[in-house]
């Protein structure tokens, strides 16, 4: 860690504790696993759930029969979706990030139809886990099968089958029209685009393809949810976001939310598939039928079959450059499936991939199209890497063509302030020139390849969310610090608002315990997601220690009988003006704590905020791989990653961050994809057939943390989290492609796809 | 219960729902069992606790060993004194509550002596109950027995054994002192009380005792405790005061009180014993040994043998009265056991018997004395039952004697606004006159009686408390609200706050759920206790619900772009000025709800405080009992309690609180006592034994609700718990003297007493 560290080119800077690294506030009860996870919880007479899945990718639902299941001795309830309330179709116009309460009902709980090999069919709550799994094989279901389709642009085609009669591309009139699994196109268009390519040298157009990637957190879906006859629920999960995982509930079972307590359970991993909802309606509904605490605990296979993966993709890009680098033209098209339910990530996939870039004339579009698959659920930079890596892959090749070095190709055409992003984002000060830089002069760069190796590099672009978030900063009568949010710890939050109250109020992390409240006890914060929570749950903080320190100036001024006016705060005292010196002596935060318990009342600082001013953050990577000719392998040996943070509050959680992300891109670009058989059932269901990365698969991951403060955070903060995964599969990619001095167009880039492009026979078994 | 609220005498009020009856926000929970108590939480790898307990009243520990009980399979730690943290003795001047951690220590766990039966010695925790209870078997400690002493005036006796030979009297002089069991003497003074006596027509004196009484609440003491390696530990506990507790384990144990977050369970009643910590820092030290989380479940023979029970007491008074009923002198001397450690309730006691008198010449004076009992906890108007029972029945003979009617008497004497209490508080507007004349113009007062019933009175004095609370007013977007505070809801908390808050929000409770907040969620707010929760907290409450108002009419002054002076709050709606009637619709809560959430973010009030202004509570009753003259039985058969609540903010719990504290009164006056064998080992340590009144014991308990609002509170609030306890063993006292016209002056009247009283052979048995 110290290691990687000396490597990284970050800003210096007079802040005591933001920016230092200090021992990890939940580390210890990590690594004893005292950390209590969505499982960890038991409540007396608790029962134990399980869900029946559909064996099919689409079917009709004609009966179901769960009589047997019920008579089973420990079985308590039974719920099927006649026990999930239905909700009308949403109807445009559609928010960026749709709810569909129609569709969420019937993904939680198949109606009509099941749309998906492990599609939930039924529930079932029993006295053990072993009498669930037995109850579920009871239940009966009739099924007639249907044809299914897995590939997005194959689903767009007229002779596809339709997962939805009642789905209309929109736009479109319901009457004339026939329904579509293309739930709707976005676009964007800038400058002519005819003009682009008329002035480019070069065009380059390629296709490419992804495959959907599970998020693969180590935690599986897990909650328990205890439900009153008086309509009060509490609910434990592990979840991004426990006040939206408590307003999605609220509203597909017609909760009232404050009668809705949700507590965020520890989070093994989320990725972005735990920002929307599973098992938990499902929990409460049982436990409401039953009258008593139901556990319910997805298996590694349900969290492959049935909770949402990224997108797969296709794309269709096409990039005109003139022979100095400027690039003159962008035209792209990308069908990404949605899974069985509309909302696909196409809107921030369309601001992402030409955004590192100053291009005149652009123009993108992309389908979000249904599959028989399970519904996509947000993955880090949800649409981003798949079409950067379609962007980055071409400029590279246009690089190669033009005889450019490619960092300077992307320099050349980098957005800087006063740019606008396609979608009209303009940018304040960011960061990307430096990155750029800090890549080139960096000496991975130019280090020398051995025999079968190739160098990749890629940039990619991720504009960090903002948004509601709340915090308490509670002041102990022995000068320790309670920080209260509502943003679950995934990425190291704990630490980062840990190290921004310290500084704030001028006393030692260690004096600061950082908590998680639950729903009802602190208002509502979005979720940990979006790369937001240091950013807009961090200013919360800041506001509501600065509120503390108002308050403590104040009981200052009250105790010593003079104006606050003239009490100033400076490293964790309270000062009287100089005019008082010699006659009043600085109180320490300690003393004043103690001072308040026995004054006004205990002093404590509260901010709710609906944080703006987001930032950009670009994140470069360099890739070495290895490949073996022989049998098509890829070994990634060195990995460097250079990311603008903005500032990094807790580096070492940064690095994490960035390390993180480039393995998980690592997996996309070479190993990870789903196996369907002929019927659409999925065959690796287990991180034994699913392929992720682990340790000994990868380099160290070398980071590079550059610092370009963003202007709308106190400390200068950007979204850390999701641009390392943006820019990965791409360097990854390109590594290979180096390597074997060929394009490659389809993911992951498994060997017997390698010895394809080699041009090496491909053994029998390795297809 | 309605039958009962019909005979209330309430004053009439324009609120909407503060003095309405609601449906129990815990109500649900309670009677379905699902309300999770101290022992109903299990954390994975969860050890059971069992204490190891002195038979001994009074001996030397000479050794201690525990290797047999560590070797056992299954047991996981052992703890002594030796892993409690020791501290200094206190040192005068002694606060009014004596938080000695020297003492709290000892107590929690013996150190060097064992100083009651029951004391705890050591500590095992185990994988289950039984290995426990077998590993608690294998400890081997050696003792060496000592004389013991149980009465607190024996106590005071030269010859008396000492329990703690560190232990001086306050005031006297070390060097040339003998240790003590007398801690100290609290006393108070006005006027000439030999003048006092020489104006007096009818002096009577006597003396008076009664036994330590258990405050029996249903749940006996339990905690889980799960303690981390850095320092951390979490507690959940059935608790009256989850703040106060981790206030004492800190210090105790030496944690900082951020990294000790408090959950407080349900809790299965009190009564003030819960104010401290028994089992609490003994679980924690076995967290800490073992790395496990442990549960510590009291059983009831513990409770009874370990935990703090009300002080016996011995009582001398004095009173001087002239013919027309004026008062004018009283005298008193009490003795208090505090039980093993110092710390008997003598400064309230002092300033609550005389006080709703105006006496010219007074003086008290209280011991709080030593002896081999369970060191006395809080119980309901700590002190002041026992005594206020002695003067009231002077006074009601004293009323005899002079033939003049018993509420006549106090109404001749009551206090009123601006007279001052022994200990100088000044009372503001005060009921007492409204209590008296209620209580004389009640059916029941002149009701016939019929042969062996007797008709006792009694009026009672408290004086509620204030401090420390915090509250948060949550607005949902959906237009419910969350009321988050840090008292645990022991008597109706949850109902009054939400009440109180929906007064102010201008809507319906049913949108309001209360939430009890844990230590680390919310500031400071202190226990339950003192009658101060709906007062003190229920002021914290309406402060946030006006911080919650005073944001919505920002928010519509902004949506409306006009000045927030020109938006008023009414009936729950943001109700802009008369000048733009027609122009702009008023917004209700809900709708600004929602708009909140898109504009500057959630909505949310705040308040900590340290409530000062207490109001006095004077409570009356009028009890008739049957006594059985061959068996000394003695059975309650009409009971009114008549009491000035201020206001009665949920009044069936007010009547609850009422009928609560009458029913234990008679428990204190016929029934309850701790019965020792020789060797000061206690014999009635389950309720078999230790006979409580149960329903079938107790007539219908009517109450009398009279209001003159407290104009310290924004509702008038006064303190309700206490009162009712206050008067009620002298009100039956007085009606079994009044049954069998004699004076009886040592409770419990039993059967035995009662038949020695009226001359009767006390059959063998019964004694």
């Amino acid at each position: 860690m110290n290691e990687k560290r000396k490597n990284s080119t970050r800003s210096g800077s007079n802040f005591k504790w933001v920016g230092e690294v200090t021992p990890r506030p939940d580390g210890v009860d990590k690594v004893t696993g005292r950390a209590r996870y969505g499982d960890d919880l038991k409540l007396p007479g608790m029962l134990h759930a399980r869900v029946l899945r559909s064996p099919h990718a689409h079917a009709k639902i004609v009966s179901i029969d769960t009589s047997k299941a019920s008579a089973l001795e420990g079985v308590k309830g039974v719920v099927t979706y006649r026990d999930i309330p239905d909700h009308p179709l949403a109807t445009p116009p559609y928010p960026p990030i749709i709810q569909d309460f129609h569709d969420l009902s019937r993904n939680v709980m198949a109606r009509d139809k099941v749309l998906y090999d492990g599609h939930a069919v039924a529930a079932v709550a029993a006295t053990s886990e072993a009498v669930a799994r037995e109850a579920i094989k009871l239940i009966q279901v009739k099924y007639e099968t249907l044809p299914h389709v897995l590939d997005p642009f194959e689903a767009t085609l007229s002779d596809a089958p339709i997962l939805h009669e009642y789905q209309f591309t929109e736009g479109a009139d319901p009457d004339t029209s026939k329904p579509s699994n293309t739930f709707r196109t976005l676009s964007g268009e800038r400058g002519n685009l005819v003009q682009g390519f008329s002035e480019a040298d070069v065009i380059i157009e390629r296709e490419f393809s992804s495959q959907p990637v599970h998020q693969g957190f180590i935690e599986p879906m897990a909650c328990v949810a205890s439900a009153s006859e008086d309509g009060s629920v509490e609910l434990w999960t592990s979840t991004q976001g426990h006040f939206v995982a408590r307003g999605l509930l609220s509203k597909l079972l017609n909760l009232e939310i404050s009668k809705l307590r949700v507590t965020a359970s520890e989070i093994g991993g989320g990725f972005g598939a735990k920002t929307t909802i599973y098992g938990e309606p499902v929990a409460i509904r049982l436990s409401q039928k039953t009258g008593r605490p139901v556990r319910m605990t997805f298996t590694r296979s349900e969290v492959f079959r049935a909770t949402g993966p990224a997108a797969g993709s296709r794309c269709r890009i096409k990039v005109g450059i003139k022979s100095d680098g400027t690039i003159t033209a962008g035209d792209a098209e990308i069908w990404y499936q949605a899974g069985a339910f509309k909302g696909a990530p196409v809107g921030r996939a369309l601001d992402t991939f030409f955004s590192p870039y100053n291009i005149k004339h652009i123009r993108a579009a992309a389908h979000d199209v249904c599959v028989n698959r399970p519904k996509v659920a947000a993955y880090r930079a949800p649409g981003a890497p798949m079409a950067t890596w379609a962007m980055e892959a071409v400029l590279n090749e246009a690089a190669d063509v033009i005889g450019i070095d490619p960092i300077d190709l992307r320099l050349r055409n980098a957005v800087k302030e006063g740019d606008t992003s396609l979608k009209g984002t303009k940018h304040g000060r960011i960061g990307l020139i430096e990155v750029l830089e800090a890549t080139k002069n960096h000496a991975h760069y130019t280090a020398p390849l051995g025999r079968n190796e190739g160098r990749g590099f890629a940039v990619g672009y991720w504009l960090h969310g903002g948004g509601l978030s709340s915090a308490s900063v509670i002041l102990q009568d022995d000068g320790t610090v309670n920080v209260a949010t509502g943003s679950p710890d995934i990425g190291g939050s704990r630490s980062s608002m840990r190290a921004m109250a310290a500084e704030e109020l001028g006393i030692d992390v260690k004096l600061i315990k950082p908590i998680i409240a639950d729903t009802g006890s602190l208002p509502y914060s979005y979720q940990t997601a979006g790369s937001r929570t240091t950013y807009a749950t961090g200013m919360a903080v800041v506001n509501a220690a600065r509120d503390v320190i108002d308050r403590l100036r104040a009981l200052a001024a009250t105790k010593w009988d003079i104006g606050v006016k003239d009490v100033r705060w400076d490293d964790g005292h309270a000062i009287p003006a100089d005019k008082y010196e010699g006659e009043i002596s600085p109180l320490s935060l300690k003393e004043l704590a103690e001072v308040a318990m026995k004054m006004g009342g205990a002093i404590a600082g509260h901010s709710e905020i609906n944080a703006s001013g987001q930032g950009a953050a670009f994140c470069a990577q360099l890739v070495d791989v290895c490949v073996d000719p022989e049998t098509g392998r890829v070994t990634p040996i060195r990995h460097t990653v250079i990311e603008d943070v903005g500032r990094a509050i807790s580096p070492d959680y940064v690095e994490g961050q960035m390390q993180g992300g480039a393995v998980q891109g690592i997996g996309w670009a070479l190993n990870e994809e789903y196996i369907y058989n002929e019927n659409a059932q999925l065959q690796n269901t287990g991180f034994l057939d699913y392929r992720m990365p682990v340790a000994s698969d990868v380099p160290m991951i070398d980071t590079v943390i550059v610092e370009v403060p963003n202007p709308n955070h106190p400390y200068g903060v950007r979204g850390v989290g999701e641009p390392p995964l943006v820019s990965a599969p791409a360097a990854v990619a390109n590594a290979v492609e180096n390597a074997i001095g060929t394009t490659m167009s389809h993911l992951p880039l498994t060997p017997p796809k390698i010895l394809r492009a080699i041009g090496e026979t491909i053994p029998e078994a390795a297809e």
